[in-house]
Order: C-alpha cells, then structure tokens, then sequence
C-alpha cells in the first residue's frame, strides 16, 4: 500500500519533506480481535509536528521509519476470526488506542489508562496509509450521516477536547464562567461542547483574529485578544473574580501563567496542549485552593457520546482535505499557521 | 489582657524573642453578630514562623504589631446582641475565618472562599492571648469529652489534614494506595482521618524515625523513609504504578518532585505544606493525566465532622503545652524541630 | 394592607371564593434580620390549590385564617438593624424559605432542610398581600432586566424545576434521553433548563396539545402525546431502554406508573408533582436498579443559578397577570385548566 | 459431572427435596472467551430459594430443567482459544454475570447493565455441579490466602452488599448515621464493609438475637431490635433525623415502611432484599427529598475491590459447609432460619 512514511526526526521543523510518500507492506491480521480499516481519513495533528521534532522520543517507543497518523476513520476491510458485531464494509471511526479490555482500567471503562495498549500513530504505525491495523474494541460503526473524512480528527483533537470540556461542565455552574485559550483544532471543538453541555458563560482568548470569529461562530460569548493583556481582559469579565474552569489548549509559552492567574481562587485550570512548564511556589496553589487537572484523550464511551453531539450537528469540525501524497503540505500548513481548524488527508 | 505580641518580621528567624509578651487592650464587641472568646488554647504552627519570617507579607494585609494565633478553642465570654443558639460560658472550638455567610460562596458552603472574611492570627487579632475577638458563625461548641486546651489545633492544622484526606478518601478505593508526605502536626492528623473514610492503604513517608513511629500508631500501613529513595520505594509497594493519592504535608524542597513522581497516572497529588515550587513540564501533566489539588483549610461543616472523628476517638491530636507566656519556647522548640505533634499556649 | 385571606378548607374545591380579598393587619420587623417586602407579583400555584383542599394540613402547622402565596418578589420595604447589604427600594426576588443560616444543613448550602425555617404561604402569611414578611438571608437583588411581576413564579414553581432538572443533567450523557412528564407551570421552565443544562434529548409527555406545542418552543426535541401509549412511544424513541432520566411533574394518578415504566434500568425517576402514590415491588427496583428520587424546591444558590439563566434569556417564563382583588378568578382559572405558564397576582 | 438438579417449582416450599442430585453433560467450550471452571465451592443464596417457588419466572427465562448456583469459585478446567491472561489450574472466583464487552455499558465499567449477558444460576446452568460453564471476563484470580469454597459466596451476597454500602459510603460524613436492616448473609458483610468505607455510625436493626451479636462483632455501633419500635429506637438514636442512609437487606413485609421511615429527611434508602412492595405517597417523597434506590449485585472492578478487603482481612465471611450432594439440607437450612452467615455447597 501507499504511505506517507517518518524515516528521520527534524528538530528545527527546517527539512522541506517531513514524510516520504512510499510503498509498504498492508497491514495483516493476527490476532482473533484485530481489524484492518481502509482509511477515508487521517486527521494532522499538532503532536505530529511534535512527533517529527522528536519530542515524543523520551515518552514512548518510536522506533523509525514508522507511519504516523492518529485520527483515523474508513471502512472495515478485514477481521480476525474473533470480531463480533462488526463486519467488512462498515463505517467507522476508531479511538485512537487499541486494547485488549482485561485490565482494571478498562474495566472501570477508563481505557485511555490501560496497562497495555497500543497507540497506532505514535507507537504504532498509524493512518497516514491507505489501510491501518486496529482491533474490535478501537471500533464505532458511524450513522450514515457522517462520512470518515470528515469525522477522523473526532477521535483525538475533538475527543482530548470533549473530555476536557466534559470535565469542566461537570461543575460549571450558571453564573459561572470558562476560559478557553487558543480557538484552533481542538479549541473550536472545545467551544461547542463547552456550549453543548453546561450553560457557563465562554470566554475564548487566542492572539489570531480568525480564529477568534471562528470562536463566535462556535459558542462564545466574550473574546479575548491574547496580546498581553489577556488575564486583565478576563478579570474584568468576571467581576475579578477570574473564570471558574479555564482550558488551555496551548500549554507553552505565556499561556501556562496567565491561564493560571485567569483562573478563579477555587477554580480549575485544564491543561490540553503542551510545550511549556507549569511553575508555581505551592503557597500559590494553597491561598487559591487552584486545581490544576492534566487530559489525555479520552474513552471509548467518549467518542461515542462525541459521536452523537456531532452526528445531531450540536459540535461541527471545520476541516481542510489534502491528499495523502500531499501530506507534506498539510504539514508545513500546519506548522506555519494557515490551517483554521483541522487538515484531513484522504485517500 | 496578656498577649504575646508580634513586633517585627525576622526572616532568618534568628531572634531570640519572635514575639513579645505583653499588656494589650482587650477585644470588644461592636456588632451584633461578634463573641468574645476565653482562650483555652492557641495552637502553635509553622505558618506562625512563615509569618515571622514575612512570607505571608504579600498574601494578606499584616500590620505589625499584632497578635498570631489561628488555632483558637476556649468559652464563650461575652456575645453581641444578634448572637443565637450560645451564650457565654459555652466551650467552643474556633472556625478560623470570620465571616458574615452572605456571599455565594457561604451560601453553597464554601465558606473558606467568603467574598468577606477576617482571619484572626493572619490579617487580624489572634489567640496568642487571654481573649480573642471572632464571631457567631465561627464557633462551634464543644461536647464534654473535648477540652479546649486539646483540640484547639484542630482548626487549622486539624481541618487542613481532615479537608485533603477527605478529598482524597472520595475516589480512593480497596486496593488503591495513597502516600502521605509528612507525619509531623498536620500529617499525623491526615493518616488518622484516612484510616477512618477509606480503606486505601497508607503510605506514610517521613525522613524521622520517631515521626515514621508515630505515623504507625495512627494506622500507616507501610513506612518510607525518606532519604532519596522514596519514589522507588512507593513503586515497589504499588506494583509500579504509584499511589492514586499523594497529600504532600511538606510542601517544598524535594517533597513536591517527588510527591508528583510517585503519584499514579490518572492519580491525584494533594498539596498541603508549602514554601516550594510546582515545576513540570505540561507535556508530563498530559500524558499522565494527573490532577494537582491545592488544598486551604476547611469548611464550618468539615470542622464539625472533624470534631464528631475526634469525639468518637477517630482522631487524636498529640500535643505538647506551653504556657502564653512561654510563646516563644514553642515558636523555637518548632523551629528546631523539637515538636512531636502539635504546641499548644495555655494560659 | 390589602391581602387575599383563607378562611376556611374546602375539600372539593367547590366554593365560589377560596380566598376573601380584604384588609389586615401590616407585617413589622421584629428581629435584626427581618425585611418587610413591598410585593411586586406573587405567583399562584397548583400548591395553593392543595392547601385549601387540606392536603397540606397533616404536613405543616396551618392555622386559619392566613395569607397563602410562596412565589414573591417585589421592592424593599423596610428592614430590620441587622440587615446588611440590601436597602430600601431594592427589587428583591424572595427565596421561599426563610432561615437562620445557623444549622448544619445551612452551613453545607442544603437550606431547603434547615432544622429551623419559616415558609411564608405554607406556615405563615405570604404573598397574596401588599407586603410581605421575610428575612435577609431569602433576598437576591434583581438585575435591572427583570420585574418582580414578571419573575415571582421563578421563587418555587421555577426553583422546584431547576433543582429537579439540575440533578439530572449532573448524569446525563449525550446520547442519552430525559423524558419530561407534564409541560405546565414548571414543567416547561424545566424543559428550558434540561436545555441549558445539558445534551440529552428531551421528549416531554402531556395529554394537552397546547402544552405539547408550548414544549417545543421551549426545546423539546420529541413530543408524546399522553393518550395511554406513552410508555411505549417513549420507548420506541430511545431504542427500547427507556430514558436515563425522567422527571415527573404531574406526580398522580397513571403518571407515576408509567413515568417508573419509561425510566431506563439504572436510570433515574425525579418525582416533583404530587398527589398520587408510588407503588412498586422491591424485586422490580432491583432487577432494574432504578433509582427514585424526591424534589423539594431547591437552595438559595441554585434560584441564583436560575436567575442568571433568566437574565441571559436561556430561561423564560410565560405568566398571565390577575389583580390582587381578583385572586379567586387566578385560582378558579387553574383548577380549571385555563392557565398556561404561570399565574401572578399584581398589586 | 454430577450435579444439583432443580426439574420442578416449588410454590409453597414445601417439597423434601428441591434438587435432584444426578449425572448430567459436562459443560464444554464452544466460544473463544468460554471457560470451564471446576468448582470448589457455590454459595446457597435466598434467591435460589425464590427461584424454587418461582418468582423469578416473570423476571428472565428459566427452563427446566437446570442447575442453580450463581455464587462460584474454584480452579480454571478448561479454557477457549482466545483466552488470555488466565490458565488451566489458576484459583479463580467468578463474576456472576457473563458478558461480552463490547456494548455502551460494558464500556463504561458497568457491566451488570450489559446489553447481552448470561447469568449462570440464573438463566443458565450455575455451579451446583462439580463444573461450570462462564467466560474469560467474569474471572478473578484469587490471592493464595483465599480459598475458592471461602469466598464463593462474595460474588453475589458479598457483592451486592458491597455495592450497595459503597454508594451509601460516597455520600456518609462523619457524625452522619447509616441503618443497616437485617444482619444476615448479605447484611453481615455490609456492615464490614462499611466500616470500612466510611466513619459513619452504624446502626443494625434486625429481630434475631443471634444476628445482632454477629452485627456487633461486624462493627455495628449501636443495635436494635426490630420487635416493631425499630423506627422509634433509630430516631432516638439519631437525635430525631432518622439515618442519612438506610441499607435495607430485607425488603419484604414491614421492613420497607419502616426503613423509609427511619430514613433521614434528604437521605437515601437503599433496597437490597425483595419480596416486598414500596407504597408512599408521592407528596411524602417530596416533602422529604428522599431518595430511594435500587441494588443489583455489582461490576467486575467492585468485586476485585470486595477481594482486597477480603484478602486485608477487612471483610470477613462466615460460612457453613455442605456437600454438592447435600444441596436439599442447605436449601432446607437457609429456609429455616438455620444458617447465621452463608452455606456453601463444596465438592
């Protein structure tokens, strides 16, 4: 089959391709759960840059050349002999981890914290591929109303954010407010739902001005220009009390501090996106009482219950479509800013 | 009255005398909701050496001089007239804010977070004296089993402990692990009150022999010596996974690297001492998944359940009596680490 | 003043006057924290009805003659010297119960169970009046935006559907269902707050087209005609397991019933009406492991809660203005079915 | 295999042998996840007794004849193809519910809500056998400190006792009051584990003697007599408040009413036991905001949760022995009042 395959980290990000559009071998099956999916779709991820800078190195194995791509969505195209209840043909979308379901974790319906899993895109290959290698319990068959191209970057950037803001809204109260910082991929599905699901009002900082009518369009109620400014802005919005729950979606840079100091004494900060440092003398968190909560993708019930918000329209993805054989391009898009919401590669 | 009166800050805490013991104008009621309180007993903490030393200059507005004190039982000896349901004479436990229950935050039973509070003994007056002024919705009255002189640090040091283990007792379960750093005034309080809400076992880590004895008379399943190996030795009692609590009563130096290292993936680290710092980069927060609590003392209803634990025998406080007039015997007795438990002034 | 006065219980509810519109004796501040209200709208409510049947008799001590009229709202009429914070003139929504904020239950934000409180309507003289007797702690400052006339109902009518409607959505996943029995009085604020509160789909059950009609503009997204096939069609909606939530705002006669029969195994009844019974074997409860759940108004930060949604527009409710004098016309029209939406007197 | 047949119901219970004692098939594995387990130990539970008379004909499908028994443990005889993790020989206690994963419930850890289950003693042939027939899902691996004739009996009676004292523990605050209704095979194991869950005070009702001197050494705090004061004596107990949770293991004849009764104003009646009806009045459930709730075994994670209790020496079983052979004496026994704490039959 074809890929767009990573042979080399680039620290810099500087190398004009990141991936090699190749062939290699299909997928096989070999255990009785696995599945092998006909990709329609491949969601590119911030992590996938992050991935070629080899940031990832210290946290997982990854050994290279490996395929990434961990938002995947297609059509079965073959199951091993103990697959129930999916057959080949079916429309799917897949959560990004496959296990086997017999640890304590799993059972408590907790499988992002599996004792072993696989994650196919970071330690294993992934979807930048014509076909990918996954298992029965990474499935959920999709309404006819959802295609998988147009759904693949569900199962992690809109399901991290669902999960987070999920968090949130369960003790969002009205009257209250949340804070979401940075209006992109996962952002503006973070809007949605925040708006889906608790009726807290959303303030959304971000320093790009399209993004931030992109927020509107999603649900928000006040925007932040983040020029500096920012934590000021959001006091004043909230009677200086700062924001009950703030979501960062940025987690480097200025972001981390001022994402601390705009949250309210009692308040929780929800930490997404990645990069940067959280430091803080303890005497702060103590005098506040601040929750500061780290998120990791989320379950399998909670893609399903992603699944439905989307399929009901009450969460829209804003994409953009690039070839496989583009992948480069979606890459470099990405990296320099021109991407507003979520870039596919389809087939 | 007789007070021991703090005139000056003394950042090394180098002085021979942090406070001075002294004739001080006595308390008096203005409002209708204040009462006049007979100290029966003033615990001595180490936030009391925080204060000397200035830390808490830039938290709360402190005008020297005035009195410490934030851990205050005694009797009722004068009330103003709105004051219902005590009357003078009562022994009481002190709730040490001070607030007028109007705010949202009172409404909902958040009274640490009041809109509108005094803290006697941080930003006002406190017990370090024969009277202390504080106010209706502050006292709690004592059953006969309780004398003041030996609960009194209950309210601060007591709450502190009871809040954080009761936070953590809420998702602990059989076969869970929670490790408490520090098995000093406050620690030795939390092993208790996690022996009596869960059945998690207790991991009690402690660099001193005698406070890893006591740690064990208070229902500590297994003791860590803290002497650079703690973390290794925590994943070797968990299995490797780590303990899905930590409460970390220290608070600085290697305590609080090392209280996040041995916390579980999706566990919780609860932060309790303080005079540290809080770094980590967010890339580890996320893929472990891991929640930091600040934790502020406790609630009205949280010292009311903390004293029916020690009424029952539940909790007990070790305690070690000083007479007021000897403040500064206990101040340096603690300083230098002299204390087993908790200091008590008496008068 | 003026106020509409009962005199006597009528079983049948078959008198042409309930109440008799005549002159008493005005309310006086008596203790610190009382306030005297001017009242602007008093909401009439199916309760009223219940007490002058009797009904209420065996539950709370009713002497005759006395003022009904639980749902107040209006301006500040005087206050007592205890009060802080609220001055003449205000416009005030008044919480039901009026309390002394010193027991337990207070302390823990539970008010609605103080081990003291008065009920002004239920116990002693309320709103059918020109003013009205309270106390600090029941009193919210309306924001310019909202009139007592146009908001009174909110004060129980609107709370009781709040709180009901808010426990659920505590549990309520997307892709989930809530069934709501009965679209009146407050079943159609409740059905406005499930769509604030949460992404379940709602599907509300009346035997009333107008009520149905009134459901849909207010965010049902399913209506049910209540012809005796409503548990199957609630059934057939949610794909054979019956809705995860169901709150009944009927609460007699076949309602109860089939509202347990439309409730999911593992799913929760909300029961706000009354008047009927529960009846039930044990081994049906436990099979199914349902769980039944009482509603009793809700606290003084919830009605705060509720009052943000009204001032932001995620909540309105639909009232008919009767005159003080006229009070017999307002409760003839509802034990009649002419009223839909909610009742207020007006000075 | 040998095993204890049950070919016919039984109304009254009058018959001398409820079982026939014969050679029957030996279960054999047909699916990947099927496992064979040869017992060594099935606990006598009160339901198969309701089995016998029938009651639960209208709840599942039950043809005759069959083997009962749905509380099994021993050692692993024979396992299917795609069994992982587990193997011939291993100790095993069994989960009573067979499941196979893949649906919502499942998913989110609650397995006893499964959309496809078997439940072997109950829909299918149990473990009054020498071998049983279950899957790969439903095992534990039992510590060497428990024997599998020891513990059978937790995977029912353990269980639902543990679930149901577990919900009751998250809600439990110090000074807070819990009755337990009937001290016997399920209610004896409830107070262990409450006591270990929470620091609520336990209250046991029961009319046996015997059974409440085995409450005592279970860790009931205060005992009563259930001899028709039972209400009476447990609001005097409580200050007049009634218990904050009711955990009712009878739920038959005037058990029900009075555990209502006795049940706190905002508390919680748990129904385990059945036999009985729940008849109130809606208008009491909502002056009183009780909730009452449903009970139905527990998940797989809660049963390895009742293990580590069990294998800390935290809950402990009292058993009594009987042959397979002997099944009709144990049945006869438990009919009669003759067994304090559980019956198991053992090869």
């Amino acid at each position: 089959m074809k890929a767009a395959v990573l042979h080399a980290f680039d620290e810099k990000l500087t190398a004009k391709e990141f991936v090699k559009y190749e062939d290699v071998a299909d997928p096989k099956i070999t255990r009785p759960s696995d599945v092998v999916v006909r990709i329609g779709g491949a969601g590119v991820c911030r992590t996938d840059l992050h991935i070629v800078e080899g940031i990832w190195r210290s946290k997982v194995d990854v050994n290279l050349p490996y395929i990434m791509g961990h938002e995947n969505a297609g059509w079965v195209e073959a199951i091993g002999p103990g697959v129930e209840g999916i057959k080949v043909g079916d429309p799917v979308i897949c959560h990004p981890l496959v296990t086997s379901g017999h640890c304590l974790a799993c059972r408590r319906g907790n499988d992002m914290h599996a004792d072993d899993s696989v994650f196919p895109g970071i330690n294993a290959n992934g979807g930048y591929a014509q076909y990918l290698l996954t298992g029965q319990r990474s499935l959920i068959k999709l309404p006819k109303t959802l295609a998988p191209k147009d759904v693949a970057p569900y199962t992690d950037a809109g399901l991290t954010a669902y999960r987070a803001a999920k968090k949130a809204s369960r003790h969002l109260l009205p009257g209250q407010y949340v804070a979401v910082i940075g209006a992109g991929g996962l952002g503006h599905i973070g809007i949605q739902v925040l708006a889906a699901l608790c009726a807290a009002e959303i303030i959304v900082v971000d320093r790009d001005d399209k993004s931030l009518e992109l927020a509107k369009t999603c649900g928000a109620h006040h925007l932040v220009k983040a020029d500096g400014n920012e934590v000021e802005a959001t006091l004043a919005l909230t009677g200086g009390r700062g924001a009950e729950a703030v979501i960062d979606f940025v987690g480097e840079g200025e972001a981390v501090a001022r994402g601390l100091a705009m949250t309210a004494n009692d308040g929780f900060y929800y930490v997404v996106g990645y990069g940067g440092k959280i430091e803080l003398p303890t005497i702060d968190l103590i005098t506040t009482e601040k929750t500061i909560v780290g998120n990791l993708v989320g379950s399998y019930a909670e893609l399903v219950e992603l699944m439905k918000l989307a399929d009901r329209g009450l969460v829209q993805l804003h994409t953009k479509e690039y070839k496989l054989s583009a992948a480069n391009d979606a890459l470099h898009d990405l990296h320099h800013g021109r991407i507003h919401g979520r870039a596919v590669l389809v087939p």
